[in-house]
Order: C-alpha cells, then structure tokens, then sequence
C-alpha cells in the first residue's frame, strides 16, 4: 500500500525494532504530533520507554502483527534486516516507508553491490562466493587482503573476515558460518565518509553535509562534521541517484570510501542503510532539522526540512564502558549528552553519544 | 526527603501532570537515560504518548500516588496547582522538587507577593481581599482601573477581573466566585519579560537570556529573545535571590513588567512558576541546553547545563484553531514545529508552538 496525503497531526505511525534508533525516531514523531506504536521482539527495547503503544513479539507473529498493523497508519523500521516476509505482510496492509524493494536491495551485499554498479556506482571490486572454489577463483581475482562478507544480516563488522595470504578458503567460509558470501577487493581508503540524505513522496531531495567517520573495532567510532573532501558534490549526486532509483522514501544513509589514486581523490560506495544512520546522530543538534524528524517528515508524507549545518560538528558515540562517564560528560558545558536508557552495558553495545559544536556558523547542507 | 547523590540513568523521575510540560520534561528525562512516570487524572493527557509507564488517577487518590511513589526515585511536577495534600504525601515518601515551600509559596498570589515584598523585590502594589468591604477599602486605596484576582488556581486570566469605575464592589468579589483574593493596582507597563532560571541542588543559578512576552487575550502568543531592557543584570539578581531565599531546585519563570517612570525604566515581579514555562519553549532550539533539560538536570542532582542563545529567537503559541495550519508551519524550512499531540482543538487551548531562529550568532545568557 502506499499513500499520498500527509498524515495529519494525531496518526500512528508503526516502527519496526525498538533499539536507539526506534527511540530516536519515536520522539521525532512526538515532536511533530505524530505517535508512535514500536514492535520489537525484546522487551527491554530502549524505544519502548518513549512510547504509550508497544508490541513485544517475534517478527514473524503475524497474529501480533496484524494487530500492530490495525493501529497505525504507517509502518516503517530501524533496521534493514527486516525479514523479507514480515515486510511483505506489512506491506499488504499498511504503507511501508522505505519500501520492500530498498530492503530487498540492502539486505544482501550481492544485490545493493550490484545495484549501485547497474547505476554506474563505484564499489569495491566483488564476486559472488557460494562455495570454497568460489572463493579461491575470487581471491585469485582480487589479491591479497580481501574481504568476505556474508551476503546477509552483517554488521559492525560481524559476518566478516579479512582474508591474508595461506589462510584456507574452507576455513574461511567455515569462519563466517558457510553462508552465501561476497569477496571483495580490499579498499586502501583514505577516509571514510557518509551521506544521510532524505527523499519525499514527490521526488524532493534533502542531503545533510558530508559526515567523515571513524571507526574502532568495526563500530563506529566518531563523526566529524564538514568531512575533509572536495568531492562534496559527487557524493550528493551519487545518493540522488541511489534514492532516485529506489524510487525511495525516508532518510538513508550511504557510506564510502574516500581512495586517493594518482593525487586524485575518488568515491567508493561501501554500503548503503535504508535508515537513519549513527553517523546522522550530530544533526539532533547540529542541523536545523533532526534526521529522526527528517525520516519522520517523509515517512508522514510531510514536506522534507531544512538540513543547514549550525557549526562544527563533532559526534563520539558512548561505547560499553564509555558511557560509565556520564556524571563528567554531564558536566561539560559544550557536551550534548544522548544517552539511550539501555540497563545493560556490554562490550561494543552503543550505550549513548556526545554532540559537540565547534563553532555556530551557519553553512548550506 | 531530599537526595544529594545524582540520580544514575535508567532511574525515573515522577512527573505529576500530563500537559505539555509534561511531555516536554519526559523527553529530555529520555535523552538524559533517564525514565519518567507520568501521574495524570486525564486519561488523553499529551504526556502519555511518550513514556511508557502512565497513572491515571485523582491527585488526592493515595493509594494510587502510593504505587506511583513506590515506582519513581524523585517527583516533580509541570503546574503549581498540585494540592498541598498531594505534595505532602508525595514529599514524605520521595524527594519532590521543587519542594513543598516552592509550592505554598507560589499557589497562593497573597503569599507570593508578601514574599516577594519581604526580599525587598517589587510588586504592583496590593492588598487582601476577603469581603466586599476591603474590596472597597482597596480601590479607594488604588483606585481605577485595578485588578481583583483570586489568591488560587487562577491562570490564563482565569480568576481576575479588571476592576473600572463605577463597578460594584459585591457584583466584582461574586465575578471572581467569592474567594479569597488580593487587589493589585493597576501596572501601566511598557513590556512583559521573563527570565526563566534554574538553581541546582549546590545552589548553583544559571538563568536565560531575559525574554518578551507578548499576551493575547491573557494567553502568551509571542515570546523574543532577547528582551529590549536594559535591566537584564537587574532581572537576574532578583530572580537569583528569590531561587536562593526558596532553597529552590529546579528551573523557575519569573514574570516581570518593564514599566518607565520619569524616563527610567524599572522592573515589577508580576508572578512566579516554580516549574518549566511557556515562555522558555525557544530554548529548545534556541538554548544550548533547553530548560526541559534542565529542569530534569536539576531535579535528578545532576549539574545544570549551558544556558547560551543560539541567535535571536522568535516563538509564537499556536492557540486552538492557529494548529490548524500545520501542514503550512511544516512547509517552512525556518520554523521549527512543534505539535502536542491533543486529540481535541479548543479556543485557548495551547496545541502547539513554533520556534524561528533569525540568526546563528552565540551569545551568553
């Protein structure tokens, strides 16, 4: 189903998983008028402590989902590992902002690799890897170190190894469980960057500055906002066009490599998110709208917001044991403090985030 | 009780009362880790939507402020209405901030103004009403026009009536419903301003810049920031002895009128909330920390956060039928637009507010 008329103030709108992202989200639509009904399997879901409606159910309950969907007007979700038929029964009943075909085509590396190379996209050099001799045929291809990477249901570097010189090809599909895989040419990248990006029902395009990331231990680690890159504008008509042709609705986030090659800079697609993405989190202070209330808007059917950067953005995320030192964050005067209610702290799990701003500036985004 | 250590996140804060306060306060509880459980007898109240543990009950039920009491770590609350019974139940089992003497002292207008006048800050003149004939003796004092309002549970012009020549002095008290009241003289002023400050637990003051208000029918329409007086140090010192004199934790509105004489100006106390105000909503965009944040900052022990403007600031109140225009406020990329999610549109009844922001350009506060 999809819709065209805005939702009026006092809709519902449904939010599929209820970690930091569903709770970001749900008070954006608070925010605008809007609730929100979170569905997630765990019944310590952060998002759940923001909102009225819940639904604590596996994702395939479809008697649980039948009614979730019979109080919301909208469905969309925080992560891209949906299953495909729980998105399809969602789908079915209710407008699903970002649709079916923008999870079917981030859920597997092979396919959104694919796409974005259909498109004229820039990505690492891959292959697809079914089997041991797969892979030794890939790794002849691309050299050493290379990547492999599940097709499906990895992240923060989970579902991944890099593979070096003598390491056995069995023993590395082994290591990633035997799934269907990708290998990937390794990216001896400069830096890495992202673009969050919204799209409306209409076809508007909204873009916030190009973010620089760091990560530690494959999670992300810090974002620095404006990215130190001339290739601003290539980033953006890169995303224009993913969103484009996805015919997508909402906030995505695309991450890619900066190479250097020959003195001159080139952009990489690593991945794309069909969601809010931890690397937006700066624009809860840093941008005149939110990405939360962004995705919000479009999803709502609501015209997109400005995205103008108010400064120097840096974003660091509290992780496990980081955010024990809340007591001395909370006593920074230039420290915005985020933290996402979770009671259980564990190594790698992003427990909160800290928003600084450098300067306030004004700039275009 | 009182508490001295911060309260750690994941604790929860009591919120008695479900408006718009309410809701505001419970999302900047969210931000901070930190859970809140809205006491509301409104089963529609706005708050409701955004935390997941609600009570919907009488103010006077014990047993249901028993539970309630029972589930929170310390208790504040979004009007000065709470029932003294009410605030001193819930102060013997938890900490409640602002305390109890906050409230007394600020439910009854005779008792607030005495205040007032016992530290030596100016008040419009006044005098206690109890019977027609100090009613009379009153106005011969203060003459016309002057103000006859209630010493309780007036708001938004609610329980006063102006006072002009040739009115029974009978006909006004039975205006007012009989009750106990006081006689202001009439305050021919030249501005309305405020200052919305918060004082911590270590008696800490951290105050916003001074703010104008404009009224319409007795509701606020318009606050900017920053107010044009030149008696912004003036405003901050009397509002800093009275959070000292009250021992006050918590952030607190001060009302004043700006009126000249003799070509100086000078500041009157009007009345004073020992709660987060209507006139602070732009620090939400507008402020390095808003005062939601801070408020909940103060009243969890925690240090009170940057209170520095952003730029100049504009919020308008959009009264009952003015939220109609949502889809147009959505549209336009300089208001930031913020809906309350109340099911039902009443004349007077606020929906919502929008914050414009006409410039980016810091400033302390």
């Amino acid at each position: 189903m999809t819709h065209e008329a805005p939702l009026a103030p006092g809709a519902t709108i449904g939010i599929l998983g209820g970690g930091q992202l569903g709770r970001m989200l749900a008070m954006a639509a608070a925010k605008l008028g809007l609730r929100a009904h979170v569905f997630c399997p765990d019944p310590e879901s952060p998002a759940f402590d923001v909102v009225r409606v819940t639904t604590v159910a596996a994702y395939d309950d479809e008697a649980a989902l039948a009614r979730f969907l019979a109080s919301v007007d909208v469905v969309t979700y925080e992560f891209e590992n949906v299953p495909e038929t729980t998105a399809a029964f969602v789908a079915a009943q209710r407008p699903l902002y970002p649709d079916v075909r923008a999870l079917a085509t981030t859920q597997d590396r092979l396919i959104e690799k694919t796409f974005l190379r259909d498109l004229g996209i820039a990505t690492a050099d891959f292959a697809q890897v079914d089997t041991a001799s797969d892979l030794a045929a890939a790794i002849t291809a691309f050299g050493y170190p290379s990547v492999l990477k599940t097709r499906r249901l990895g992240y923060d570097g989970r579902g991944q190894v890099m593979i070096r010189e003598g390491m056995d090809p069995g023993t590395a599909l082994a290591s990633i469980g035997g799934q269907p895989a990708i290998l990937e040419r390794f990216v001896p990248f400069e830096r890495e960057v992202s673009v969050v990006a919204a799209r409306d029902h209409a076809g508007a395009f909204a873009a916030y500055e190009v973010i620089e990331n760091e990560h530690e231990n494959h999670i992300l680690k810090r974002s620095i906002v404006p990215a130190a890159t001339g290739l601003a504008e290539a980033a953006f008509d890169m995303t224009g066009r993913i969103l484009d042709r996805l015919g997508y609705v909402g906030v995505m986030a695309v991450e890619m490599f900066v190479v250097r090659e020959d003195g001159q800079e080139r952009l990489i697609v690593n991945e794309i998110a069909p969601r809010v993405h931890n690397s937006g989190h700066w624009t809860l202070e840093g941008a005149v709208t939110s990405q939360f209330e962004q995705h919000i808007r479009a999803v709502a059917g609501w015209p997109l917001g400005a995205t103008a950067r108010l400064g120097d953005v840096e974003m660091t995320n509290l992780i496990g044991h980081d955010a024990d030192a809340w007591a001395q964050l909370a006593a920074d005067p230039a420290a915005h403090l985020h933290l996402y209610g979770k009671t259980e702290t564990r190594p790698g799990r992003k427990m909160g985030h800290v928003t600084r701003l450098f300067s306030a500036q004004p700039s275009g985004g």
